[in-house]
């Protein structure tokens, strides 16, 4: 199956500024896109990344600067066979877990990601769109509905590794509990640990 | 399967206290334990509450003031076979979520929760015990190799409906994205509606 990873290039992981300077954003984002692209390689996928400018990769790069949505339905509406997207920053995302995209042969497959967001599709209707706006999972769910009809199926994946992206500096602390590759290995680099008095683990610096 | 579902029924819930009452976390809390319930007894489990105070149950009730490890440790030491614990504050968990935990037949199943918890355990092995503190689910890793050794097996279940306990007011946008039951229909009927501007989705009443 086609797996596209799209990438932010220019400016990623805004809202990690809090706790990373730009150069350790950029780095870091690619960092876990690697390994993503890696798991993916291992399941003998052959990802290909949309990246926003021209990156250095050892998956091809397809250089779309256009808006995610419209780059991701570039690809799904000249496709002929069943696309996969997968989001780049899911640093825990085991090849077992990515694995589990495989699995279900509906018409539309969906993984939540926290906060409402869509961390992967496979999308086997060619109608089924994107739209990566805010709380994306339920126009996704509806999307789906609408182009698979009555006739169709839709099914979800639930992955708690899926599921959590890392935008936010609290998702650190998932990567750290749970990442055992290179996410989590340049965190430490970086010197970040987890604290874990009160409630949910968070990370210092 | 033996299934016991711990219960703060004097004070639950007090990270909610920003957005619900006294009252209103208990009544909540209520609604969350009948559906983790509901939910067991639907895959034909006969789960029993561990309750800090008596309460008035579909489900068995064992009344146990002592603090959540003593509890459950209790039960761990005088069992006669398989124990599972599953936490009373999984809103997201459908049937077919908690019937993962039946899969894996390893010595000991850890189902990790969001920022280091331990949502659910199955524990095969007679000697294994919990220790629920911050960041439980990196000892229950290292108790479980302990007294499994080497010839026994650890397997952890990677669910996002599972990882998914409701503890803080952020969590309530889980909710309301993904529960379809009684959870999210007494989180609506309170007021709460889904905020989803500026990256993950939030709650607003």
């Amino acid at each position: 199956m086609r797996t596209v990873v799209p990438f932010d290039a220019s400016d990623p992981k805004t809202r990690l500024a809090p706790v990373l300077d730009g150069d350790e954003r950029r780095a870091f984002a690619r960092i876990m896109l690697g390994a993503v692209l890696d798991s993916l390689r291992s399941l003998g996928r052959e990802p290909a990344v949309i990246a926003t400018e021209s990156i250095d990769c050892a998956s091809p790069v397809i250089v779309d600067d256009r808006p995610l949505d419209v780059a991701v339905n570039d690809v799904l509406e000249t496709a002929d066979g069943p696309i996969a997207v997968v989001m780049a920053d899911l640093a825990l995302a085991t090849p077992d877990a990515l694995d589990r995209l495989s699995a279900p042969d509906d018409d539309v497959v969906l993984v939540p990601g926290r906060g409402g967001g869509t961390n992967a599709i496979v999308a086997r209707h060619p109608d089924f769109r994107v739209d990566y706006h805010d709380g994306s999972i339920r126009d996704h769910r509806r999307i789906a509905k609408e182009v698979v009809g009555d006739d169709g199926t839709i099914a979800e994946v639930d992955s708690f590794r899926l599921a959590t992206d890392v935008d936010e500096p609290a998702d650190l602390a998932e990567v750290l509990l749970h990442g055992e590759g290179a996410s989590a290995t340049w965190l430490r680099a970086k010197g970040f640990e987890l604290s874990v008095t009160g409630g949910r683990a968070s990370v210092i610096r």
